[in-house]
């Protein structure tokens, strides 16, 4: 399908660009008072995530509301577990939670390698239905969890601080460990590749527990699986966000990926510079930034705007956007990046 | 008084060593079943670090059982928030609590600035304890929050993974903010010199929650108060270890103080680099190697060792160690410093 706004996928292949394209991570959420009212129709955000007209709903509402230049499709990284054998529930305001998690070589043998058209046809139908109704009028981004990041909560069974159960096991079974990742990566592929089938633009991965690693497990268990979904993916860019994995960013900056996503931490001048011309660069405002002023608001993303450049650059906060957050303080970062020149 | 062990303040102050000194963060604590056998006689944790003798005697515990190169007071960085007139509680398996937090600068007039001497006489006579019985065996290690940190718990109340609401106070609140982290910055000034007065051969600064600030921002509001703590420190050296806030690792390396903290995600070559011969480094093992077999443990301790070299170091872990650490495993960790060579 013709898209009449092509800025995200321009950029991320390195096309030049009339004007920088703008999303945020996390807009199909709580920010917006329509998705509340979404929300509060169902029993909890599993429910949402696996019905695909009320999921498809969700994301095309920030594409309305703010005028942003992608969609991104509503789901979680979870569902892979799900997928592979594990269920998940989300807890309200405590995250999600495993009532099983991963402890043995046994229980590893005996998760299925997902098989995106039957286990995750409810995402798949979502794109189709996002991509009909908004019909090419921005790029749809599909994800997933880096394997990393999944394995981390499929050991762990919550959010944590530390992840210290998930970091144990690559210390006390590394074999275990790597077969785990290898399942999670064979079924990440044959669930991204299903996701461009059904119509994503752009593939985006996101490695949230990358900066609790000491960098040489990083570079062992982590970017070695992020670099085979990469490869994987035909026909659409891809976007790698490993957040807080300051320690690894020259071998980030290798991986067969087109866009490299950056934390609110990260310094844009070092990675231009060690990316060079290769990449395209996406982020970094510092969520808390849309607390301030609308004239705060527009001079940080001015500034940030600055630093990155026109062009190989898709203006993003360096997080997820915080749930409190004002929807106009929003469009005030949108219409600052929209009008800058 | 003479210290028969100085190995850690000779390594501190750039002094050669017959062999690298060795001691780990939140040594003196859950991980020793002494300790636990005085914890339970208690209401709380609060209780423990106001009551001098127990809080000594538990700072002496790793001394006698691990065997480490130094004591460090068991206390806790927020006794200055308290001591300024903002109360917290510790919630068992929670963390800290202040039932009232700072939201106006109505309220920062109000906090004074603490008195040592009177408001936190606990601590100083928990250190002449410890100093009078070790005897010179080890050297004390003294220690505060960074004014950074202990201002993140003011304004947030409690642990938090983003820390949001401290974080948009500086950009909401900028006067407001500085005028806080001044506040926070004397009376830490105050209690590190009368610790030091009391006995502490070494101030260490946690700024546990430097790696969620933008570099920007951490240059701004960090580091300065940091720099003018440590240059109010006379007669014993300083280590500084700012966590996650590899962003400004350069900053950091021209610090006024002795030593430098890494945690486990650092690189040791490029900090040696930066560093060059005027810091001494101390870290960085992951707490989660501790895990692992003796072996494991014994081969990652050497090949960390190996990469830090044995002269300006002090091992130690990148973070505290963890509570369900079993104490065999410190102890091998311990010896294998020691048996470098």
């Amino acid at each position: 399908m013709h898209l009449k706004n092509d800025l995200l996928i321009r950029a991320a292949t390195g096309q030049p660009v009339s004007r920088i394209p703008v999303w945020l991570m996390r807009q199909a959420g709580r920010i917006l008072p329509q998705y509340r009212a979404v929300r509060e129709r169902l029993s909890g955000f599993v429910e949402l995530v696996r019905t695909p007209e009320l999921a498809a709903e969700v994301t095309i509402q920030p594409v309305d509301i703010l005028e942003v230049d992608a969609a991104i499709i509503f789901s979680d990284i979870l569902v892979i577990p799900e997928a592979m054998g594990l269920p998940y529930e989300m807890v309200e305001k405590k995250g999600p939670y495993f009532p099983s998690t991963i402890k043995t070589m046994e229980q590893v043998n005996e998760l299925r390698i997902a098989d995106a058209s039957s286990d995750l046809h409810y995402v798949l139908d979502a794109i189709k239905m996002v991509k009909s109704a908004i019909n090419g009028r921005v790029p749809l981004i599909g994800f997933a969890g880096a394997p990393w990041t999944v394995f981390a909560y499929m050991i762990e069974g919550s959010g944590s601080k530390t992840f210290s159960k998930a970091r144990r096991m690559l210390y006390q079974y590394p074999e275990l460990s790597h077969k785990l990742l290898d399942k999670i990566t064979q079924s990440t592929i044959n669930y991204v590749k299903a996701q461009v089938e059904a119509g994503a633009d752009l593939i985006q991965i996101f490695d949230s527990w990358a900066g609790i690693l000491p960098k040489a497990h990083y570079e062992t268990y982590s970017l070695p699986y992020i670099a085979k979904i990469c490869q994987a993916v035909e026909d659409v860019p891809t976007t790698v966000f490993a957040k807080g994995a300051y320690f690894s960013f020259s071998e980030i900056a290798h991986l067969p990926c087109d866009t490299i996503g950056l934390d609110w931490q990260s310094d844009i001048t070092e990675a231009r510079s060690i990316t060079g011309g290769n990449k395209t660069l996406q982020g970094n405002l510092d969520p808390c930034v849309l607390y301030a002023s609308f004239e705060d608001i527009t001079r940080h993303t001015k500034e940030m705007v600055e630093q990155f450049g026109s062009q190989r650059y898709i203006a993003n906060l360096g997080h997820g956007v915080y749930p409190d957050t004002k929807p106009d303080a929003v469009k005030c970062f949108i219409d600052a990046v929209k009008n800058y020149h």
